[in-house]
């Protein structure tokens, strides 16, 4: 199960976006099958050198155009002219909104019968890249020698506003500016962007997730974590040209892939000091958290099967959280790979210390990181511990109050996510008719506050500007029974009434956000330098790293499109070797291994069908493509550019790989296209779908 | 796949039984489901708190009477009054033995239609523990108080010699004196002996072996490692009253289980400084050398099918040692784990100090043994490497050459394995029919030549003395074309002929190992003093051991018979959890997931019969059983003392074992009695063996 919810930063309520994760620099030289690569920059001659292929611009262009953006974070791909296939752990989340107390779609799927019974999902937003368009030139442009430097980074941030602006009016599309290599460059990404979405076939979570927390983040694997949903537009489904052609019959054992499609964010190129940072100070307080929180949530759950509906999302984002940040925090703690980044370190520092000019120019980069990170260190208690977190309703709250107060500035002064551009995507958040729990929400808010005031005591600011003498229970139950924020209307007329509504609302959630301000521009106040200080000395060790290894590298993640190339391939693994893939022999293994039980049980049907299948297909498999959070759902396509398998997470020893890439160990776990089609066809009686995506559309009736 | 073949210190070419091998002293306090209790003190009291079982005097006798020693290093049980179950891989040499260029018995298995088609082992002794009796009193007793220390020690050698002389007349049982607790404890075990035991059932070795060296040592796995065979006495089958019912529908998941027999060893209370000597000195040497010999094996292997043969059994012994070396040597290289050990041993030294008469008998110990190491880690090289090891010939003419000055001596005086009532069992290696393969011999013989050469150079006197200017290529094929000891009709004329035929030959073999008795002498004399030295002191702390915490603690393993007792129980692995059993769906996806290619190929007939077989039957389980090399074999019995499965391998957690017991992931790996009748009557076709182990004999025809 890929980290989608852990690493996806665009996310609104990404909870650990922390000051490290934005400071990302470049990349170091590439190796072996290392590398998310820019569609504008890529690895031509690796591919050419290790395995003769030569990707045409015919090829890359169908592919790029066949995959798919999910805007709450993850990947996808068309595979007809309609249907686009993606995870099912990154459909959930609409599979929840979609669901009641009496209908649990995520728990029991779903298939539509025929296009009228495919049921729309509330607040999605799919976008397709159509174009990459260098706009570094344009945007440095902006900033006049006569400029100082506070107004030389306003004008460029007009202009990135402009160019997104103009693009939008005068293509219509989804236009973002977007920042590679440390800000060395600029692309304009246009995107064509789809909000009427489809659920058309999602098997129940148990098939999907089979194995549950325990097997997360592992292999060898067993899962069917696949929806297929239909995109429309103007009620009609959308006629792509650029569609996927299924291949059942690929992803053989030594065979050459590549994975296209959205990996959140990485952190490959971060200092020591940084590196030391996260492993001494924030993923300490980050584990706290999660394990605090999530027995909050588990204590919920066991309330009744409807608080477990309502609950089961969030505790899978927060488990498959948890299990990430240890797998990292294990990884920051093997003396063996700190010791290569260390040794990559000294490496680039060396090579710039010897030659005169570099020295003088980057030379004190690195003393001056750490500097600031022992800083930003000394206060990582408060910075962490003073928020609450993973409350809808407060992040409903904030984003409305943010809202009205950039919407009335012009449109080249506004906040990312507020541009005319971008303002559609961020109103279908804000306006989402997604149900919300308030006892759910009750209980967040006050495990949040606990943490707090065991962390930071009774005397601290936050603590105790927040409380006013109630206890954290208390706060909240008030709290949530004050707010009419869980309304979509309610947010509405406040977003209408622009900041006199919000000023003069008695909503006690917007009170909240108002009261948290100035503690909050007080900690940025004294962050914000510190940041600042990293950023720039980060900027000289990107533009050392150039000088010194040149332009073959790779960027840094930052959730748009990548393609990455691999083999499939099995590992060593638990004293033996792991094979390249699994087939549905593995699943009812592990099913009566554990007799049954959960989260190794397996729904009824695959019990009272397993004479059907041919239980040699191939189920899940593994490669060494180079993927991450946010790749969950990108399609895995052969030389000739055909779907055979959907990626749904990495292996264990791939969780480092935020900031190492190992290709003895890391790998990416996929479903494989055989094993879709033998389930939809004997275990899902979807056969007209599956003819749909074969392309036998002529042979069988219309669904 | 357990280490019957490292560990076995009871094997005459036992290869690495280093000085600290012979050292072990008292075992700590056990906790968990550790230890591996003999049948004179068993944790009653921990059972019976723990598990609320109450072992009768009577489910012991019968359970300790149905337990066999394979006394080629292996343990089996009587499940009928004839039959015997081991390993497949404790039978394996005697099935190679077996075997010609024409019919491969360990390759392609056996099924003997009747009685008459069962085949004898060449050299097999099995042995059945009858009763076991404390003879402390009468040895200590023989060393009166006016001798000097060697005359004590020679007056109590031969009282040991006498009390298994008078036993073996008496009784006409094998009688061993062994000691326990660091010789606090001298027991007369005496046993029934058998020696004619005939092949009744035997897989494929790729039944009984899937996963080869990759799954070997770990878990899941899916493993047919049984062997059938029966016992003869006057060449008619035994009728034993003690043997274990089969159950096969038990060893569930939590269910608590026991295993009787015979670990070989074990190193549990070594001090750190012999720890550290192992890590740093010994076992770097032993994988050296492992990997070398390996090398020139899988050399002689591609020369052909018959060499091929020939070599299987020798390379997948070292494959396991291999295997078994690098898993304690990472191990020893785990902090934790030696952190643990340190701590360990600190209280107890802490506790031994603070009590004045404590400090003053054994306080010195620790200190003296780190001495005496550091100086025979000094000659670590000269003693690793001096020497050749694993040649057959060379050891049979060691033998020859030790059984003729031994058996001229009165019976009291004689070496360890030469008194009369060990000399059966010593004839039956030394006269054995089985085929010794020259060529296999010389290369063998030649690489440990070449090792010694690069390792101790051309000017090391061990060196010089063998190979007289000669290289070892050539030394090695004249020694082996001028020996004779190939033919067992040889080494009975010269075991006949005494002193003067052995003094009197000319053979290759007999005149290398004269030459190389003053060369071992001087070893000797210098290393002797020093584990003397050791030994004391580690009689020290083995008073201070039972001064401090007391008897209720089981002794390190000595290839007696022990009980251990746990449960059927998954553990953390991979990231996941490996549940407590696995099923032929398991095995059969493994196949598939690796496309039936070698080691993870399976025996045609299991890919005929697939659909014969109900697939969710358990074919392996794991417990927390405590066992180490030599439980090979050894039943797995429930509380009613039935035969639920046979250990065959502990996982890749347990290889630390040899140090220390961690109850969190070391586990036992067994075959499941369910699996073993699925295999045989699905499968094999051996539904009359079957229906005679399930004591079904009315019901169907006698076979």
């Amino acid at each position: 199960m890929n980290q989608t919810f852990s690493r996806r930063c665009k996310k609104p309520m990404a909870i650990f976006c922390s000051a490290a994760l934005l400071l990302s620099t470049f990349a170091f030289p590439a190796t072996a099958d290392e590398g998310m690569w820019t569609y504008f920059n890529l690895p031509t001659k690796q591919l050419k050198e290790k395995y003769g292929f030569e990707a045409t611009q015919e090829w890359l262009d169908h592919l790029r155009l066949a995959s798919v953006r999910f805007n709450d974070g993850g990947s996808g791909s068309f595979i007809s002219p309609s249907l686009v296939i993606t995870n099912h752990h990154v459909a959930s989340g609409q599979l929840q909104k979609i669901s009641t107390p009496k209908k649990d779609y995520l728990k029991d799927g779903f298939l539509a019968k025929n296009q009228n019974e495919e049921i729309k999902c509330p607040d999605l937003e799919l976008n397709v890249l159509v174009s990459m368009e260098d706009v570094t030139a344009r945007i440095n442009g902006a900033a006049k020698p006569e400029m100082k430097p506070e107004e030389a980074a306003a004008a460029q941030q007009a202009e990135i506003a402009a160019i997104q602006k103009e693009s939008t009016e005068k293509t219509g599309l989804r236009s973002d500016v977007v920042s590679f290599y440390q800000g060395s460059e600029q692309w304009l990404y246009r995107y064509k962007k789809y909000t009427d979405v489809r659920i058309v076939f999602a098997p129940e979570k148990q098939a999907a997730f089979f194995g549950g927390d325990p097997d997360n983040f592992t292999f060898p694997r067993f899962d069917m974590d696949v929806t297929i949903m239909r995109v429309y537009e103007n009620g009609k489904p959308v006629a792509s040209q650029h569609y996927l052609k299924w291949n059942s019959n690929s992803a053989k054992d030594g065979d050459l892939v590549f994975v296209s499609g959205h990996p959140g964010s990485t952190e490959r190129n971060i200092t020591m000091a940084e590196i030391e940072y996260q492993r001494d100070v924030l993923y300490p307080n980050i584990l706290k958290y999660l394990k605090r929180q999530l027995a909050v949530l588990n204590d919920y759950a066991k309330l009744g099967q409807e608080q477990k509906r309502q609950a089961d999302e969030e505790i899978f984002g927060l488990e498959n959280s948890q299990k990430a940040y240890i797998g990292q925090y294990q990884g920051l703690l093997d003396k063996n790979l700190i010791a290569k980044k260390q040794q990559e370190e000294n490496e680039l520092r060396a090579k710039v210390d010897a030659k005169p000019e570099w020295k003088q120019a980057y030379g004190s980069a690195w003393g001056e990181i750490a500097q600031a990170q022992a800083e930003i260190g000394k206060m990582g208690k408060q910075s962490f511990f003073r928020g609450i977190r993973r409350s809808k309703l407060l992040s409903l709250a904030s984003l409305v109050n943010r809202y009205v107060r950039e919407i009335k500035k012009p449109d080249a002064q506004r906040a990312s996510g507020f541009r005319e551009s971008e303002i559609e995507s961020t109103k279908l958040q804000l306006f989402s008719p997604a149900p919300i729990y308030p006892q759910l929400e009750e209980r967040v808010i006050a495990s949040n506050l606990e943490l707090a005031l065991e962390e930071l005591g009774p005397d601290d600011v936050f603590v105790k500007t927040v409380l006013e003498g109630k206890t954290p229970a208390d706060f909240a139950k008030d709290l949530v029974a004050g707010t009419k924020l869980a309304d979509p209307a309610y947010r509405k007329s406040l977003a209408d009434g622009g900041e006199e509504a919000v000023s003069n609302s008695n909503d006690t959630m917007i009170a909240l956000i108002k009261k948290l301000q100035p503690l909050q521009r007080e900690v940025a106040m004294k962050v914000a330098p510190l940041q600042g200080q990293i950023a720039a000395a980060d900027e000289k060790i990107g533009e050392a790293r150039f000088a010194v290894y040149g332009r073959s590298q790779y960027p840094d993640a930052n959730f748009t499109l990548r393609l990455s190339y691999g083999t499939v391939k099995g590992y060593p693994m638990n004293g033996t070797i792991a094979p390249s893939r699994t087939t549905f022999y593995g699943l009812y293994d592990r099913v009566h291994s554990f007799g049954n039980k959960e989260p190794f049980n397996t729904p009824q049907r695959f019990l009272d069908r397993v004479s059907k299948l041919n239980l040699s297909t191939p189920l899940n498999f593994v490669t060494t493509n180079d993927i991450i959070g946010g790749n969950s759902g990108s399609p895995v396509v052969n030389r000739n550019g055909e779907f055979v398998g959907i990626v749904f997470d990495g292996n264990i020893e791939s969780l480092i790989g935020n900031f190492i890439y190992d290709e003895a160990a890391n790998r990416t776990v996929a479903v494989h296209s055989a094993g879709i089609m033998e389930a939809m066809r004997k275990l899902y009686d979807a056969n007209a779908l599956a003819d749909e995506i074969e392309g036998k559309m002529a042979k069988s009736a219309m669904r």
